[in-house]
């Protein structure tokens, strides 16, 4: 048996998420439908570094399988390319060590979360930008966006639908906002992200732009652990897990 | 009676086409549904710059209709927007004197065709972008885009479909094409396009680009008026009709 790593990029608008679900087409479920035709049926279960929900994008998800099958790299992509539909591609395959463990050795993810801050809607970005049509303050959420920056509790950026029992101590190492024409890209590195968390942390900095909320918002949040001073949820359709580093 | 002149961007996609056909959604068909909702029912047709195919895009298609109702210029695009699909967008309106045509008055059109020149696949971009995955020798379709300016009759780039019965000689006064990482960007601008014209000029440059064909193919195609000379006819999918000036 050798173990496989490889980066997958999708287009999430038509599946309900990444992991398998009782309802709905997912991610993984079509990787494996594709692994198993070229294992001639048997199945092939995939881990990956994590599950993304209904909606969400990637450039670069990662999973491991197993196989018995001694296929050269590059056939892999190649093989595997002709089995995928077409809003899922398998960007690169390699054979790694067989204690290397597309979850569990997870070293930091990289996140990107992009907002159209305009009246005006663009057609060709519908399924891959949030339409936040208000006037915001730039400057202000550029302050505050490096607040997230460094080792907190973010229990206050965390779903309550969230099942985790430990704790929600993340440290994040790179948090910026930048500005490209109308649109606004949000990027966040860390080593782990809770449930939402991106996507809450995307809402407070858009009502800290709108006048809603203050800079000091985030800070707060932070020390009193209260989702209620943070902000909405932004919608998955703008959020894309960017990369993974083991 | 006021004449008003629309600037609308959709993505072609899910239309069969912009002009009304007896089968298949169309884009003419959402906006004069939209427009005759607004006119309480009184049927109401609009005229644009000309058609596009099936899967084409706009930026910036243009059309006019004729409305006896009193309403400023931006409430237009306001109540537009609550009728509109999606995938279609009415960016501007503007009253005009009731002698402009969208149609007869278009003094230039631009398109541009994009490409995707790599192995790698890009699913965020399949829907707006031809993926050519072979070698391309950029340099040489540099050189060969500069044939088509100028005044020529250009009936070697025409669909055989086509059901014109004027003259096809047309002036191209910008044809221009761009490299941006790994997909190219073909800017035409024209007094008119033939059926097909882009798709095939586009086709002709790929072909030259991969060393089927030498750059004097154009030239040659353009004088023997010659259809087998130039290439294939590239999908709709990449095209945009970018600008119509008047």
């Amino acid at each position: 048996m050798a173990r496989v790593k490889c980066v997958v990029e999708y287009d999430g608008t038509g599946y309900s998420g990444y992991q398998i679900q009782p309802n709905g087409k997912t991610v993984q479920e079509e990787i494996e439908k594709a692994l198993t035709t070229m294992h001639k049926g048997e199945h092939i279960r995939i881990i990956s570094s994590g599950r993304t929900d209904a909606g969400v994008h990637a450039k670069g998800q990662v999973f491991h399988f197993d196989t018995h099958l001694s296929v050269p790299e590059n056939r892999w992509v190649r093989a595997l390319e002709t089995l995928m539909p077409a809003d899922i591609y398998v960007k690169s395959a390699k054979y790694v060590p067989e204690d290397f463990h597309a979850q569990f050795d997870v070293k930091a993810k990289e996140y990107r979360y992009y907002v159209r801050a305009s009246k005006s809607r663009d057609v060709f970005r519908r399924r891959t930008v949030f339409h936040f049509p208000r006037n915001l303050d730039i400057e202000k959420m550029e302050k505050a966006v490096k607040y997230f920056e460094g080792t907190h509790d973010f229990t206050a950026f965390c779903s309550a639908k969230t099942t985790l029992k430990g704790n929600k101590i993340r440290t994040i190492s790179r948090a910026e906002l930048h500005r490209n024409g109308e649109e606004l890209e949000f990027i966040v590195q860390g080593d782990g992200f809770l449930y939402n968390m991106v996507r809450i942390m995307m809402g407070t900095l858009l009502e800290i732009g709108e006048g809603k909320k203050e800079i000091d918002t985030i800070p707060r949040a932070l020390d009193e652990h209260n989702r209620r001073l943070a902000g909405f949820t932004t919608p998955g359709h703008g959020l894309f897990l960017w990369e993974v580093n083991y």
